[in-house]
């Protein structure tokens, strides 16, 4: 089933936010065969709204829509609804109460703004929306089904699996089986790993696609089968990976679709090992990728921000005289930083950062961009493990924040692989 | 003018990638008056793409295209492009010279999916991309224009102020002046802001049009102001971005379109004072933030990440007493690691966090999402100034930590403001 997005906002043409509905939309049909055809964007203006709600029933016979449902007044999608599909703005009970619910929670007192959320199409159905005040409305005309979802990421990503989802493949049935197989690789440009498995790539079957996703010191490769007959793709699919990686070999970091930082975490809690940080110019980055994990505190440790020299110094016990020689971006300062966070911590094992994320800072012999690494792992009988190297980052200050943050915890995880 | 973008390429629609092209190229138009009217996503699909054009060119007469010209085979918009516009694929030399100047830099050796990418149709304008090998390609075509982009968001991000949009403005003229006012208000959910800026709201003239944009602990209010006449504008919104902040008191945290991290440290900076976080639940998010904004260095200190109560107490020096008799989640223990950051770092301002960030671990007097701060500020002659909060926040793990983080950035220049 091929299904039709419309984002509606002006914050997201002016460019002031970003969308991410269209995306979590997007990977909670996949398992179930359906996919976004398309994602239209528009602003809070009635005719786009409503030339968007044509051009996407022209393409398919399911449109979901989210945003333009808050209570200020630059939100006027629910009129438009309403002109749409037929009706009047009618008050609906069932909708004050969950806003009452919701705000006795947040210890807040109803105002007549909120109040007038609970105005609905009469010719929708309601869903509830548990996670906050806008009401999602179900639209049906000639066999084809508009729902009306919030703008609100966190309210969207909570009721579209919970409550919408559910009832669109009621409605529609699901009959395509869908796999995917998702392999980390690092060390490869997204061209030299085209060309590398060129020939494995001519020779998949019709019934698999595969994709590229290249992030700042990974690609992504994503193997999608779809086919009627489940057990035939997913076998498919396992076969076609198997195959991936044989020819990929150590470049394979990882054969699921995990973040670096899941990986690292998966790598210390399957071992028992505690990790620490010690960041330079990744400035916390790398302690939080890794806490953003549920559960992370049973592995990390914490980390030290040693964006001085002279926290490096007291805080990790990096030796000025280290400094004076080598400069903060060297080889021996982030080895300190990785044996200074270990003694500072107790954690077993740590990853240390220094380089020169710019726009300032750069010189000749050490270029913007430029940064240290050292992961260091020490085992249960005090034997030490290594590794140091230096890369070279491109773009922008946010880029080589997390091209160095990608590294560093690949580099952490593989280490840990190798000593322990 | 009003301008139409289509976003191409399949990772977008199964949701493996956010797009944040579109609203890169909205807030580089938005000083020339230029609108992004609506965005369409589409895969990499030759159908899909050939009928977003002619949609696109139904609304404006300018369409920007970003991505679907990697050098790998799921990329199909160049041949599209060239059926549309007429022409054929022949090889360009100057976007050659440029891919292997590029590569050269990075060291890397040129392949032949690489060398494929000079191909251009030749009815479009090359305009060289330097920041990266895709060439950007200019279309004409009964007075409508086209202009093709690579996906890479730094690469669009480098060369659409730099050369296309200095093309288009000179193709098309710009004579609409804009003005915007921004302003940062805590301490209000959006509708309550609402109520509150209501009357105030009705009374704008219609050149202005008022836009919510609510993150979590705070709301940005947006003023935009169109006109003819540029003096007219400016003093038309500077007007109403007084009334409103003055209607609005203490609950202004910013006059200006920064981040909290950016209001924290020009607040550091102009006052030269350092700062050092002490993290638990955010993990280092606070210390990224900060450390995210080019010259940080001058007043960040760095932080210490103590996710492990040992972190707590061997590196903060936060009592086993005072965890034992409160928990991590406590006043007590927040103000210690406040004073501990500070004594560890030599830092005069810090801030601390430690709450449940979940899903697990939450409990019925300190459920999920109960964060507690301490801003501590410690002025030369030795006077100490703190405040402890605790809050309470919804939604998922990151969100949290992300509401957390926005919370601990704003006591602390609060703080800073009252105490120094």
């Amino acid at each position: 089933m091929k299904v039709s997005v419309i984002v509606i906002g002006d914050e997201l043409l002016i460019g002031q936010v970003t969308d991410t509905n269209s995306g979590t939309l997007a990977r909670d049909m996949a398992p179930f065969g359906w996919e976004v055809d398309n994602v239209q964007t528009v602003g809070d203006s009635a005719g786009a709204i409503s030339r968007a709600i044509s051009h996407a029933f022209g393409l398919t016979d399911i449109v979901l829509t989210t945003g333009g449902l808050g209570p200020t007044k630059d939100d006027i999608t629910k009129r438009v609804l309403c002109d749409y599909f037929g009706g009047e703005l009618i008050h609906d009970p069932d909708v004050t109460a969950n806003i009452i619910t919701l705000f006795d929670k947040r210890g807040l007192k109803l105002n007549e703004l909120t109040a007038a959320q609970a105005m609905v199409p009469s010719s929708c159905r309601v869903i509830q929306n548990l996670a906050g005040t806008a009401p999602i409305m179900w639209f049906e005309k000639d066999g084809k089904v508009l729902v009306s979802m919030p703008g609100v990421p966190f309210e969207t990503a909570t009721m579209f699996p919970k409550a919408v989802l559910p009832a669109l493949l009621e409605r529609f049935g699901s009959d395509i089986h869908i796999e995917h197989s998702v392999t980390l690789v690092t060390g490869y440009t997204e061209s030299a790993l085209a060309m590398k498995i060129a020939s494995w790539e001519e020779s998949l079957p019709s019934c698999l696609h595969l994709a590229y996703l290249p992030k700042p010191g990974l690609v992504r490769l994503r193997i999608d089968g779809l086919h009627s007959d489940p057990a035939y793709i997913r076998e498919a699919v396992a076969d076609a990976a198997r195959s991936l990686r044989a020819i990929l070999g150590d470049a394979v970091f990882a054969t699921a679709d995990l973040t670096p930082a899941e990986v690292l975490i998966n790598e210390c809690r399957s071992r028992g090992v505690m990790i620490a940080t010690a960041e330079s110019c990744t400035g916390g980055n790398v302690a939080h990728e890794l806490t953003l994990i549920p559960g992370a505190s049973d592995v990390v440790a914490g980390g030290i921000v040693s964006y001085s020299n002279e926290v490096k110094t007291a805080v990790l016990g990096v030796s000025p005289d280290t400094l004076a020689a080598h400069g903060a971006v060297s080889h021996p300062v982030v080895r300190e930083m990785a044996a200074g966070a270990s003694r500072a911590t107790g954690a077993r094992l740590t990853v240390a950062t220094s380089g020169i994320a710019g726009p300032g800072g750069g010189s000749e012999e050490k270029p913007v961009g430029t940064v240290c690494f050292c992961a260091r792992y020490q085992s249960g009988d005090g034997h030490v493990g290594e590794e140091t190297v230096t890369y070279r980052f491109n773009g922008n200050r946010a880029r080589i924040i997390e091209s160095a943050t990608t590294r560093a915890l690949i580099l952490a995880a593989t280490l840990l692989r190798r000593e322990s």
